[in-house]
């Protein structure tokens, strides 16, 4: 039996008909405009109208950034859309005659890694999703995470310096300022601005007057040893976080997603070595897998329509 | 139906028999010498037969301190009990006709304060007990949580000071350097040194030779300014990490137990003020409870009791 | 005999016919255009002609920022010309019947001041070029120092604090950070934003928007309390370093050049308190000499030009 | 021809008559009592007289701990014994009817490594001799590296922590506080006090009182992680050093002896760790080899010898 699948970013929706394997028969995706939530709501119930036509489709999985109260009805607070104690599966079974799940779009990720990528085999991982944040899932006992107020599991605001740079999140020295796409960013910028090594990165940023993460991450594959510096500094900061999150939660794998992920063993290279440094009861403690994610894109879509599936036979 | 609990501590085993409510209906205690493995076995094996005599046991729970594997039959290492990789469950389930179950001591007891103490009424909890060092236990969703190796939650272990102070685990900066009983100790020792607000505590260090912990938990108890000093600064590095514990397993109730948690509220005031500090995304993340253990002594024997009891209903 | 020395620069080259003495008998000078190496390569040998005409020249030697290779022959890698295993060497003595030498443009100058100017009579020396960056050069018992890789001495790459600020080098805390004309504009930055004793730098920033190097000086000229704090504690940083480098290398005299070298006694004084304060033994060690250096724009082409000399007769 | 190799340490004289390709033909070994300059002197020259009785020695090398100066003829000063500017050289010969050397021991080790051992091959070399404190010898181009005062390489004074631990040189952070063995043994002892990891530790320290550097070496051995722990931080510092003496000196390979090294690859493999990751310009920077030294007890003596022979024929 069929669920579906859709995911709320920040500039467009992914909608996808997805089977029990995992599979993706059917996809769609709109833009967004963030500004408009009554416009998304309107583009979600399209999307699942259509998706559905002739198909025998048993619930629908929203993923979306933010945090979603315990009972996955309601968006507590949403950094893409507007919406604060917005109540979209209330609002949204109003309008489909489906069951609904709302579910946080890392958590969505790391459960379609978890149940279809590289996360199998196995029966507690931890998802790392470096993006412009970090983003994180855990899956425990092969049950995903979700928290007492269902905000877990919020791995960039994990702290690593005290009173270090500020974050988003208005607390300072979360790893997300240390270990994310815009992190990167930053140390590469600073390397272009420092000389030396970073000429190849300061010789892309006069190009066009400004670093991307694109140019970073084409520097990083054609080897250019200031990209390679800035990206081992950041899987640096990563692995000494994986360390304290081993300490905490003790996974089997850590799974690594995200665009910057993309580096592949260049990115896991540094955070194994900094991980061992830095594991507590090194020899005693049993050591982690480190992987990249295998659903690249999909992940969200695929995550939230297994969730909502599975939600549906668990009642 | 009953359960028997063993503990089994650096100086002593205790061991009760408990109820399904979590009371003890008769309990017993003798002393351990950690260099005699065999001997520990043997007193276990002893107290466990004495303790069933005319009772309708169902299992009997072996609390220690260390890791367990994910089975929750091995000993991988004991830091009291020279264990290393010893098959525990297998040796005691040879001479007593009784399930056995070993489980690390301070998840037992976070698991009796769920149950049966300040815990109860709540779905996720964090228990951190600061004793001499700082233990851990973690609730998620109703459920114990055990790890990928059975490891988790060394939640003293979570490194809140990159390069800080070296740990018992062979790491820098672990929250157990800054948050345990004896970092509390190290703390008053230098107020002692400083002079000025630490007066009070140098005097009770002169009168003996050096401070020990009695000594600094009596100076607080008397509103020693010196001493709630040392105490606040204790209480200020905890929440910073429940802050960061909050991010990343969301509770909805911090547990405080193990000898300085008897500063009560006291203790509790500093760390609720730093955690609300230091909060990811405050205003928008809910905020957790933060209450004193309820089961003092008794916790790893009750824990141990329930756990091996639920253990033996679930198969 | 004459040789010719020549100074590939960012954004010039310099050329110079010189005697045995170190005296320059005629020069030339041409802007280089770091993105055309085949341009660059054609000016030198111009420049080598024009210069050679009607002289008895025995070599010539090019001096160039980066990474040179043991034999003298290719740059490994060049911060100002983008040049990669650059085999220069054989390029330039194929177009011109000449030996060639090529030689980092630190160690040329070093070599000019050992044997033409701060250097005389000494047969360990330490040069440090303090200007964007920090160069460095090492004169042991009356040889150039180049290294196993022909890559010494990156003096400004020395480490002095642990996790410190990045440098462009890819690693952190390297002593280019806290001792180059870059870090006397940064310090210079802040004392202006922190008002108090910077604020005549504070002016000289509020006149054009922003404080250029050339203002630094102008104020250390004029003996502005805020611009002598910031050399001072330049300085100092520099000191450290050279009691560090007393005892690695243990040379009789330290000589300082580049552009903020023209402060004089008043960048030796702090260089020489911090280097007493931390010298190792003190009081057994013998404490070394400290001087500005002699040949201040000729140096490279100077050094550079002996060097090939001496190397032809070497043989 | 033969020369004759004396090392003069804090407890003994060795004493060998040593053949041209390094190979010790006989050999003598007396006690030393640091307050009897006089009763050394004596015994050197007795040991020289009877192990030259026959043979056609001609010259004698005295290594010596502390500070020689550049005529390699007086002891400035000397930690084991108390000497304090001694004409050793003059004393010697005229006592004796043989060309004599005087060398520091670090230096003496370090050429024979070169010569005859790890460093064979090689023209740029870097020894680090761990024992009781921090030792260097520096071979550039085929020279040993004595300095302009006679007193490099004095490596173990790196400053590597600025304001870090007091040093026996009188300064502050130098690497040999954190990378000799005395520093190993420092590290264990707080992992024994710290419990946990360190209780392999902890049971060896109980047993006599206290933790020897012996104890330390088996317990590595054994594979206690404990004391693999502490080694690993050894090594992290060492590996750091190895990074900036790398920009410095640019050596092509680093060779560690003394009695830490015998810990073999398990040393080794942290250095190499911690010099890539801090090794400035990694990528264009060629990569240094690291090797345990090969002449373990006997290198004193070797070097000593050699360089005495060496000194007699380049005159």
């Amino acid at each position: 039996m069929h669920a579906i699948g859709i995911d709320i970013g920040g500039t467009k929706i992914a909608a996808a008909l997805v089977d029990e394997s995992g599979t993706i028969i059917r996809s769609d995706r709109r833009p967004t405009t963030a500004s408009d939530p009554r416009g998304i709501e309107d583009a979600v119930v399209d999307m699942i109208t259509e998706l559905s036509e002739g198909e025998d489709v048993v619930a629908a999985g929203i993923a979306a950034a933010g945090f979603i109260d315990a009972a996955q009805s309601t968006v507590y607070y949403g950094p893409n859309v507007n919406w604060r104690h917005e109540p979209l599966r209330a609002t949204l079974e109003a309008r489909l005659d489906l069951p609904i799940l709302i579910e946080n779009d890392a958590n969505a990720a790391g459960w379609a890694e978890f149940t279809f990528g590289a996360g199998r085999g196995y029966t507690d991982m931890v998802t790392l999703t470096i993006g412009t944040g970090v983003g994180g899932a855990i899956v425990a006992d092969n049950h995903l995470f979700r928290g007492g107020f269902g905000c877990a599991a919020e791995l960039g605001h994990l702290r690593v310096v005290p009173g270090g740079r500020l974050c988003g999140c208005g607390a300072h020295g979360c790893i997300e300022q240390y270990g994310s796409g815009r992190a990167l960013l930053r140390i590469a910028t600073e390397l272009a601005d420092a000389g030396g090594i970073g000429l190849g990165l300061a010789a892309a940023r006069d190009r066009k007057g400004k670093l991307t993460g694109k140019d970073v991450g084409r520097l990083i594959q054609e080897g250019d040893n200031g990209a390679l510096a800035a990206l081992r500094q950041l899987g640096g900061s990563l692995g000494q976080a994986c360390s304290s999150l081993a300490a905490v939660l003790d996974p089997q794998i850590f799974v690594f997603g995200g665009g910057v992920a993309a580096a592949g063993e260049l990115l896991l290279e540094p955070i194994r070595a900094a991980y061992l440094e830095n594991l507590p009861a090194r020899g005693f403690h049993p050591e982690a897998e480190f992987a990249i994610a295998q659903l690249v894109n999909d992940a969200g879509v695929v995550g939230a329509a297994d969730l909502a599936r599975k939600h549906v036979f668990a009642q």
